[in-house]
């Protein structure tokens, strides 16, 4: 497959679900010592990331978890940030400043925090409580959140059917190898087709928001210099949707939870105007060896792949490299 | 001024403030009858609305207070929401269907529902625990919100100064005249010289998020047809910077809580790139018989107030009604 490193994507994913038992540890330890809120802290992508798992402490637990953004919460402080809270970052190189700044903001409130990184010897791996390392460059984090998230709220009686899932997640790069792969021949159908296409519409709900946020800010326009909007399924029919014209490249993002139907509507309703929407949705993959009520969960990742097939075929028939940036960290601000 | 009824601008803003008492009776029959935690409910633009509140609650009081798309609340449901739970909810007609749906939700599960809006026999008035009634078609909600929220808080002993706020907030309608009256020019220039621009990024912190959300789907997509895209200021950083060229028509709302200087970082960035930036600040105001500390409270209303103006001459330079859709309630879905 083009631009896929294949022994990288099978460590790399190895390396996350190899934590299992480190975060367990530290989950148990967290309840065990007892703490009041959890605050789920990133900048751009990693807040993104952050999103689906404060949406599953709405479904299903009575804890409260915000995901916050690190530069607000920095500057804004939180009334409820203290002694009894955690705070839980991730950043692939360790080194993001504005999360480092809210890493010493939360400590100098008392709270305790957790890092998820790639580098040991980073920044932000040295300054939070505890850090789980996985391997360099390995993306995304949603493994370790499972496997966090899962864990604390199957010890307060929250969810049920956490060792299975756990146990599951150990096929992972299996699992998303056979995603990409069978990804890859759309992706490239896809880039193919939308190769001059200027403009980009975004529809996701659910766990999936986050993600579409993600794949709009900082992929399509952060490393396509395209432009995009972006609004969540909910949403698509408080504005957004008047933009729709018959050639509107719609991108719908489709996962399996109990917000699929408000995702239905948007893309029904996206293809009565235009031709041109695209579905990526997760119900198209097997996910062997995955239990049935644990795909939903798993949805941010199952996309994360696919797309990443999309980005690496748009990157070749727009010949636009994913790697140029012209601001970020090349102009001081 | 254009498009602009003064005596209704101002009788319609007066009934929202006219609403004091019965919010802070109601204020006051909840905090004696407990409760344990507040969901902000809307849809599009009354969901952007509720923003800022939740954003002050993070800032100010430990109440878990949350602002949630209305249909996304009625099919993902809460682990929160309950008998202890309020649930508020606004809407100018008090006929969107999502909130119906969204209170009629909140009520299966026992939870008190309070709706304002501007129409006594409407089918939210009808159906919500307590509906407080504004004149028909006053809008934004901030002034109740305010009230409400001030109430509450202050009673909760976590805001000082509650009366001498609500006090000043009976000169509303004047303090917001005179925005509009000193707006306009501005307004007028900022719409000619953006007459043939068809894309616009837009960039707001704080308690302006909400409203940059707002007045990036719901009045240029929506009401304009005009390309954007929305980012926070805290996230500008981290991706659609990459999209800004010298001539990319950039605005920046600016208000006066504790994350102005984060939105002063992205002005400052987008200045280095774009020479087309426009920013709207509260500042530039001068609230007459606004307390300075207030002040930062307000930047919603007084944007509000500013780009209202802007919105009328964009319709009158692009030749663009302001009330075309060509697909909300228009289409079926």
């Amino acid at each position: 497959m083009l631009g896929f490193n294949e022994p990288e994507f099978l460590s790399q994913l190895a390396s996350t679900v190899a934590l299992r038992h480190p975060i367990e540890e530290l989950a148990d330890r967290l309840v065990d010592e007892g703490f009041d809120n959890l605050f789920l802290v990133g900048a751009g992508g990693t807040y993104a990331q952050m999103w689906p798992y404060e949406q599953l402490a709405r479904r299903i637990s009575t804890l409260p978890v915000r995901a916050v953004v690190a530069a607000e919460l920095a500057v804004a402080g939180d009334a409820t940030l203290g002694e009894r809270s955690v705070a839980v970052f991730t950043s692939v190189s360790g080194t993001t400043e504005d999360s480092l700044r809210a890493v010493e903001f939360c400590k100098s409130k008392g709270a305790r925090t957790v890092g998820f990184t790639g580098y040991a010897d980073s920044p932000i791996a040295r300054s939070v409580d505890v850090a789980l390392v996985s391997e360099a460059k390995a993306w995304p984090f949603d493994p370790q959140m499972l496997l966090l998230m899962g864990r604390l709220f199957a010890r307060r009686g929250e969810f049920e059917g956490y060792e299975k899932l756990a146990d599951e997640l150990a096929d992972l790069p299996r699992v998303l190898l056979d995603v990409a792969r069978q990804a890859d021949a759309p992706a490239a159908a896809f880039a193919e087709a939308h190769k001059d296409t200027d403009y980009h519409f975004l529809v996701g709900g659910g766990n999936l928001w986050g993600f579409t946020y993600l794949y709009s800010m900082c992929i399509l326009e952060e490393m396509q210099w395209l432009r995009t909007t972006r609004v969540h399924s909910a949403e698509f029919f408080h504005g957004s949707l008047e933009l729709l014209e018959k050639d509107t490249s719609v991108i719908v993002f489709q996962g399996e939870d109990e917000t699929r139907a408000l995702t239905d509507r948007a893309e029904a309703f996206a293809k009565r105007v235009s031709h041109d929407v695209t579905v990526f949705d997760t119900r198209d993959y097997a996910l062997e060896g995955i239990s049935p009520r644990f795909r939903g969960l798993l949805a941010p990742l199952v996309l994360d792949t696919v797309m990443g097939r999309v980005s690496k075929h748009l990157e070749r028939v727009r010949d636009h490299s994913l790697d140029l940036l012209r601001s970020y960290r090349v102009m001081d601000y």
